[in-house]
């Protein structure tokens, strides 16, 4: 792992740092509650009561989480709805664009979104300092979904081949959306992009280590699909 | 309250006894996990990040109790996926005419449907044995909810009082509803119904308590309702 994060200090010394890591975890913090229903509600739409039951543990998890940076945030004397309000559009709309019609859907979705999703936050975590990556990194663990929902996707595809065609499309547009949001994040939260390309005494980093980090994505992405046995 | 249970040794040497409790510790640990369910789309209903927030927290703590009653099934040697299916249909019947069609209904829902139930099980407490009753108390805990939603709901109606009027036949269209899918159960499960009649070796109850319960449990509700500032 590179380290390109400035010392804990910069987050007292630094307000442009701050504003970063403050805008990190709100849109982590947001992340993880969103997480948190979008897995209780595959919760709701699953087939078996042990299938309900173990999202329902999945989801739970994913509220520990946010409850441990929503607990950060207040620690560094942020409001934690004010940190996240920024975000709330963008996974609105992603979530919007991406409503699972289905329970495999909503497993490919929590699989696969969740999976870049966090390999970016992992990515980012880089460009900050050791204490807020220790946290970022605690919450971006795998907790048990991908070997869940790996086992249950196979055996459905399996099951019915054609399912995995149309899955594997599901797949492809899920991280079209992603982008797109990620992108408009962005644009939008200038403090957050200078964590990636440098402020006054934080160097940032260069073009071809933004490629790697790009290219990282997609292998990570391509692993998890082929993972699911679908096509990236 | 009143004790008619009988010794933890009856789940040992009355079937039927044992039959009781395993369909009362299903029907919890399905309640439990739909209210789990229930109370994560409420979050995703929420108005802000804050009452999104607390809504998944007490999903969670709802969640952690379907956890108990499992783990006490699964001590029991019962697997908890067929101890709970006899009751599922009931449940989501209930939740499918009852589907919220607003924030404020989900609210009155979780105070005065949850609250009807728990008061129902904790009565149903009084005829097991100590072990089983202090499980059951102790999932029929509440979880601070009442003063979050009682909050909420009153802050609601003070700003435009009509919305007290529906709220009102809403809530009284929950119980209704609640009502007839007790019944339901009550009829399809015998050995659940034993606890309350009595079965071999065990007293039951008699006309004039059934009627007290009853009597206890309409008061409740009214107390609810009325804490709401909406009319039974």
């Amino acid at each position: 792992m590179t380290d390109l994060g400035p010392p804990a200090s910069a987050l007292d010394t630094d307000p442009e740092y701050r504003a970063a890591v403050v805008d990190l975890f709100g849109v982590l913090a947001y992340g993880e509650l969103t997480a948190f229903e979008r897995l209780a509600a595959d919760a709701a739409m699953a087939p078996t009561i042990d299938d309900k039951a173990a999202l329902a543990g999945m989801a739970t998890a994913e509220y520990r989480h946010f409850v441990v940076i929503r607990d950060r945030l207040v620690e560094m004397g942020v409001d934690p709805q004010q940190a996240m309000t920024p975000f709330r559009r963008a996974y609105e709309d992603f979530h919007e664009h991406t409503a699972p019609s289905d329970w495999l859907e909503g497993m490919v979705k929590a699989y696969v979104g969740d999976g870049i999703g966090m390999d970016f936050y992992r990515e980012i975590a880089n460009f900050v300092d050791e204490d807020s990556r220790a946290l970022v990194v605690s919450v971006c663990d795998d907790l048990g979904q991908s070997a869940f929902i790996v086992e249950r996707v196979r055996a459905a595809i399996n099951e019915d081949p054609r399912v995995g065609g149309r899955l594997a499309l599901w797949g492809r547009r899920l991280v079209g959306e992603a982008l797109s949001q990620a992108q408009r994040v962005a644009a939008d939260r200038d403090a957050l992009s200078t964590l990636l390309v440098g402020g006054v005494d934080r160097p940032g980093t260069d073009l071809a280590e933004i490629g790697r980090m790009l290219a990282r994505l997609t292998e990570n992405h391509a692993r998890r699909m082929s993972a699911l046995g679908l096509a990236a």
